[in-house]
């Protein structure tokens, strides 16, 4: 049997959409002699729809979205995802369902059992586990229907602290005794630089341990913070990936039951360098961020530093050179070559630039506060006057012209709080939010491999705020690969202070590092939604008190 | 048996402070001749912890701070509440757990059943859910330990969408088969205006039918955006509430067990005008929010308009009138009653005062953006750079003199997105984020029940941001009335466009109204946290994607 897998980009909410799209795969996979066509988790709605879920208008078009796609079924049989109402008088309301549709039936509904509640996933506050597993016969074939987490009973893990057995059960032994032949699984399995090779490794896992093919489908398509990046794949029985879907674009494939399970197993390294990764994810979610919002273009504040060029070029590389403008906001403190640097890479870029000093303005913020700070020293709070001078700069940009203000912090700073809330923090987007400085040099030498987009000079000098004279970031932090080293392991590994020190960090930088990212919570509750590329990223994922003691 | 219900005031994470507190109380307790002394859910961490709970180190710290508290239970039987390991090999890694102790020694420990995953709690991320329910003897009583849901088998449905049984089972049927003669539930239910009610007709809804006398213990005190009331109660085998403790504040009492649940019903009518409550409960919020970040003092903007004076008198409330100071920032546009009747408040509440006004530096920016803007009309950028100059004025004495800047936008313009990112939207703590603006008017008027705090023109002139000439919010906006009456059937009802217009609203206003909540997502996603008052605030509770079709 040829079976159609369409890995498609969706946008929450936009059901008309998302349902041309689906009808437009089916009937390609029709055209091309396919009898089967896969789609993605929840596909009729996008995902993650998060509280529409609890709108009963959002169902209701939910269901006629799903009328619509099943009129389209004529001689083809289509896998697809969607919430269904939960008729039973008790759980929640709804399931997190995939639907089995030929010629216009239903031949089965399968309904999530393993609904992941951790990191950036909440599906337990809408959904209700369903323990029945749904095998379906369709043209002599047994189709064993699978929805993501239902495939990840045995879990990864990656902290100290946990277990790698989430739920009380493994949906999949009820399952493989109804004897299937494929196990399918439709996804929404999003993006974190190290987990495409977890994702492999438990496609592996269950198709050895039942001794069955697995098709995987993913969405691929950036949704807010999250980057769903694709790799659609199908693991024979042996649990060798042998079909692999493009990552970080739509794709549509066909395989064949009789024979694709048989061919050589790909020769995926999946250990890869990270970087490049990293680069494609961060213009996808750029580009899904301002095409689904409907935004054509960007603004940004250009200061010469590595932050903001790496940010400049993705944005181009996402929107194109004409879609994105940068203003350059020299103050006294700015060294010349800042201003230099800028203005090469705007030019390198072919991007529209502007300048506006920031001194008078500066000036004029000091004499009006006089009266009220009298002749007391400088301090932070004139180091941020300035920091909020460009925000207000950028915002006024973007508001009279609709450039969308995309905010250059990384997330090294993110984490210690360096950095001016309603100043440099402010922003539609936080591009390189969940990407250590140290990455983003890698990110700047990814970029410059072939040609010198980014001037060298902006990768060798010592990264300075250049909120007063001859600041640097080290008079205020580790150096940075010491930094990202605690930060790591604090973040993502979720090890304590003692941890921390007996890997070999001096005890009162780690303390102090700790510290820093504890008490600047207050800060991240306020700052953009952040690309999320790895496995703990600040934002939905990461949910710390902010008044709290720690 | 005397048993003492202590219903104290947490901070999440302060081990030895909250152990403290219990321990003070356990001694109280025993001095006073009480057998048992009940504290409320979480005690040990506080309520909340979030994401603290997934570090080990917290874990462990928990479990030290369990041993301090146990080492003082000589002669005393105390239950109190704290997350506890879970064994298994399968399921999350923890449970929500109620110990009793009796001289030293466990005498049981229940397990939560019922983990509420919705609105604001996020539970099932955290515990494993516990069917086995806890009986305990303690001196000749039986009491049946429960744990704040595990009451709330059948809930109330406060939307038109959804179940009143969330839960696959009702842990008190198998609990009342093992006869206790007390059911104690500890709690951390948190205000809402409407919900006190709610609470109120849970317990008397258990304990009638299981016919069993419920001692419900609350923790009392804000954690940042949720407020927990307190009001603890005891309600006798009739369902009637017999004892009731403080609202929002810390209190301890005793009851007997031979005599308590015979006394005569209190006459409680938890309908009583709901503006006090929230005013209430919004100094608490606000006090917490201070106190608990070791913060003393706050500044804010008062712009002459009924929510900054609003605002800058629950802060005068909760903080003292020496630890509150306020800018007044004319610009061009700003009516002459604006800074007199800011003055006169201030004045009134005998706070310092300092006039900064912006003319000078607005025009230093429009100069400034000329070369960029040329001859652009004058729009929506200019607005914004006004309000953008005062959050940086607001934020430079903040930094300089260490106010916490406290935000003084009300539900309406936040649901609707009138307000400036970066500028009257700043703040660490938003006051009135979930009080609509017909309730700030009512707050208003409840301020002044007994002298004129706040200048009664303040109450009477129409609502303005003074951004351009002669502005009036009712520009852009329908009138507040209708507004909010929209805005409340959409934000907590859940109703559709449809439903709204059913209820006699306008269509094209409700469309207008609708559309501007939903594409207002992105500025709700950077503002400070807001101190919930309702069943459904913005913020924690309320979690709509941002990129997305609606």
């Amino acid at each position: 049997m040829k079976i159609a897998l369409a890995q498609l980009n969706y946008t929450i909410g936009a059901f008309d959409e998302n349902a041309d799209k689906m009808i437009r795969s089916i009937q390609d996979a029709r055209n091309q002699g396919a009898r089967l066509v896969i789609f993605s988790e929840l596909s009729v709605t996008g995902y993650p729809p998060l509280d529409l879920l609890e709108h009963k208008y959002f169902i209701e078009k939910t269901e006629q979205s799903v009328q619509n796609i099943i009129e389209h079924t004529k001689d083809i049989g289509v896998i697809f995802g969607s919430p269904i109402v939960n008729d039973e008088p008790k759980g929640k309301n709804l399931f997190n369902a995939a639907y089995f549709i030929f010629n216009r039936k239903i031949l089965g509904i399968a309904r999530k059992a393993l609904l992941p509640t951790y990191d950036i996933f909440d599906e337990y506050r809408y959904f209700q586990p369903h323990e029945e597993t749904e095998v379906i016969e369709f043209e002599g074939i047994r189709f064993g229907l699978t929805i993501c987490e239902d495939l990840w009973y045995k879990q990864p893990l990656l902290t100290n602290f946990g277990k790698n057995k989430l739920y009380p059960y493994n949906p999949m032994d009820s399952m493989a005794g109804k004897h299937p032949d494929i196990i399918i699984n439709i996804a929404a399995s999003p993006f974190a630089y190290n987990h495409d090779e977890i994702k492999s490794a438990i496609l592996t896992y269950n198709a050895e341990k039942y001794h069955l093919p697995v098709i995987y489908v993913n969405q691929a398509g950036a949704q807010t913070e999250l980057i769903f990046d694709g790799g659609s794949r199908v693991v024979n029985r042996d649990g060798r990936v042998v079909r692999r879907m493009k990552n970080f674009s739509e794709d549509f494939i066909l395989i064949d039951s009789d024979t694709s399970f048989n061919v050589p197993a790909l020769n995926v390294n999946e250990e890869d360098d990270l970087i490049p990764k990293i680069h494609d994810a961060l213009i996808l979610g750029i580009k899904d961020y301002f095409g689904k919002m409907g935004f054509k273009s960007a603004v940004l504040g250009l200061s010469g530093g590595i932050d903001s060029s790496v940010t400049l070029v993705l944005a181009v590389e996402a929107l194109g050179a004409e879609n994105v403008r940068v203003l350059l906001m020299p103050s006294k403190y700015s060294s010349g070559h800042s201003v230099t640097d800028a203005v090469k890479l705007a030019d390198n870029l072919g991007i529209q630039y502007d300048i506006i000093s920031i001194k008078e303005i500066v000036e004029k913020f000091e004499s009006s506060l006089k009266p009220v700070f009298k002749d007391l020293p400088e301090d932070i709070a004139e180091e941020n006057v300035q920091a909020r001078i460009r925000g207000t700069l950028l915002m006024a940009v973007s508001n009279k012209f609709g450039n969308i203000l995309l905010n250059t912090s990384n997330k090294s700073e993110a984490a210690v709080g360096y950095g001016t809330l309603y100043g440099d923090m402010n922003g539609g987007l936080s591009v390189l939010g969940d990407v250590y400085k140290t990455d983003v040099f890698r990110l700047a030498r990814y970029i410059n491999r072939d040609t010198e987009v980014i001037p060298e000079s902006v990768l060798t000098k010592p990264p300075s705020a250049e909120l007063r004279p001859d600041q640097k970031d080290t008079d205020s932090l580790p150096d940075y690969e010491l930094l990202d080293g605690i930060l790591y392991r604090y973040i993502e590994l979720r090890k304590s202070a003692g941890e921390i020190i007996t890997d070999g960090f001096d005890e009162e930088i780690v303390n102090k590092v700790i510290r820093m990212v504890n008490i600047n919570e207050y800060k991240r509750f306020q700052t953009p939604p952040i690309l999320r590329v790895s496995s703990k990223a600040f934002g939905m994922g990461r949910r710390m008190p902010l008044v709290a003691r720690y």
